[in-house]
């Protein structure tokens, strides 16, 4: 590796002071527009890096990563009215910070729009999570930038990607149940897409309702946003019209979290009444009394491997893609109750 | 891939300077409507995309907002565990991508680096949430750059400012404590900062407690970080110690959640055996069955105000500094007890 130019080797190479140099980088004072010239020109002609915006100018390495955080609801501040955001977040900035990127969130759609922005702001990379057409991600792969997908079934071999195996983790919650003896389980999922996670827990519950020989009944599954209000709302729902089920199988915790609220306001207790298992094991799970039995997935480290994998990447440019499928385990606290062998019908 | 045009080739395909291009793109000034057409025409011919890094090189404009998160912790992922953050937070993205601004969020400690970095990325406008000390708001101060700051009571009229009364809010908890009949109540802070919220609270606290004639104890006191884990270990202290309180006031919801917690594993209950109230209002404070009594602060309403701040400062650099107080409200739920009369001593 060559020297790196210093300002005051470009303020020698064009003649001027380094103040000047500084003035034509930033702007804070008029330069005219010859020097301005000469000055650019030595500046590309040396490589030198001035700043962290400057650099995005002619080297690819803008020192910045963008994040791109789904919406529930367009034009909505939701972003985070799902633990799971704020967690993973919290990760994807800290290990960010330790290898010297600073982190540019979107809570937008992902669309055309998003492109432009990696294009015009030059991200050195991107981590998207969550799930997206088809459409925008071949865009994507257009742009010569390196990105992670975490929780998406991405068909094809465009990007790296960190997930969980979601429909086997959701049957080990539905078996969980059902081995508590449990037979009428109601599933509470988010809208379920076609390469998305809900879609995968879907499956997993009803593999899991197969290999017990349960038949399958699509009047137990309530689907909504991934947040608290709609747990609060589907409680409501499955009290008022009687819904004839002895446990739930959330595919979130904020799902769980707001089912036993739900349930509380309707003079339903858990798990005396009704079982509730969860999916994620957010720190917030742990602050409910009694704790939320739930698949725990390892969400900080998925952060940290995503950027892990992009830091690696914007190194070698040509690295193969990674597909990395975290473990979970499951974590026994108080939501579900054990069924006596008569009541199993 | 083929190479991107750059701002100096849409000047010289057009017969314009740089800076004419730059004009065309952001209006800053008058351009003959002929030589705009041109320019525009080049641009869409190049598919040159104006890259918004480069832009705050010569004009002051990057469209990115600065939000400064503290640390409980050097070096540690904490930003988020106090979900007042991540709801801030959520509100800013959300009314900065309403006004087409990008936010660089930063859980690092705020000093030089931070300077550094504002320069180097020519924010547009910083938002800085908590105290800070007055060496580095003073450097800051010599920045040509708009700064909101919340929760802070900076001695200077440099900021602009946001915040609630913290001292009068916390008088309010302990007063409702204690017209409910409490008279030993114990205090559970963040650590006190001179010019931080925590020390605003502390002292309402002890006014409070001076109004209604009972003695300030400092053994009631119990200072820690301001998350769940922090009030868990503090309603362990509580419960071994045998320290002899029957409520109390907790400066932040997070910490009511972990004293609840911590207090359910010791087999204390609230609020039959200890009462607590607690300041914030999270939303997460709802999921708590039975609910959470707490001083309500317009979390989201904080983070719409500081971005519109900044935004308005933005277009008028000579804007008089703001200080806005927002308003609080006691929300009465389940988690204090009414002492009867013969209790209170």
């Amino acid at each position: 590796m060559k020297e790196k130019a210093t300002i005051r080797d470009v303020a020698a190479a064009a003649g001027v002071s380094a103040a000047t140099v500084s003035y034509v980088l930033n702007g804070k004072k008029k330069v005219s527009e010859q020097t301005r010239d000469v000055v650019l020109d030595v500046i590309r002609r040396m490589e030198y890096v001035p700043d962290l915006n400057a650099r995005g100018l002619s080297i690819k390495d803008t020192k910045l990563i963008g994040v791109v955080v789904p919406q529930t609801e367009p034009g909505s501040t939701l972003m985070f009215r799902n633990n799971f955001y704020s967690e993973i977040l919290g990760s994807i900035e800290f290990h960010a910070r330790q290898n010297g990127y600073h982190v540019l969130i979107s809570a937008t759609d992902v669309t055309e729009d998003y492109l432009n922005l990696i294009r015009e702001r030059n991200l050195d990379g991107v981590i998207i999570i969550g799930t997206y057409q088809n459409e925008f991600l071949s865009q994507l792969n257009q742009l010569d930038v390196p990105v992670v997908l975490v929780d998406s079934y991405c068909k094809y071999d465009w990007f790296h990607e960190i997930r969980i195996d979601d429909q086997k983790s959701s049957y080990m919650a539905a078996r969980y149940v059902l081995e508590a003896g449990h037979r009428k389980i109601a599933l509470v999922s988010g809208i379920l897409h076609e390469d998305g996670v809900m879609n995968k827990r879907f499956k997993g519950y009803q593999e899991a309702l197969a290999d017990f020989g349960i038949p399958y009944r699509p009047e137990y599954v309530f689907e909504g946003n991934v947040d608290y209000d709609s747990g609060v709302d589907i409680a409501g729902r499955i009290a008022r019209e009687k819904v004839d089920v002895t446990a739930v199988v959330a595919t979130a915790d904020i799902f769980a979290i707001g089912l036993i609220k739900g349930f509380y306001e309707m003079g339903i207790r858990v798990p005396e009444d009704i079982s509730i298992i969860g999916f994620d094991d957010l720190d917030i799970s742990a602050y409910l009394t009694p704790g939320l039995t739930t698949i725990k997935q390892h969400i900080s480290l998925k952060g940290e491997r995503a950027v892990s994998l992009l830091v690696q990447n914007m190194a070698d440019p040509n690295m193969a893609k990674v597909e990395e499928v975290l473990p979970v385990r499951l974590v026994e606290r108080a939501s579900v109750k054990r069924m006596e062998p008569e009541k199993r019908r």
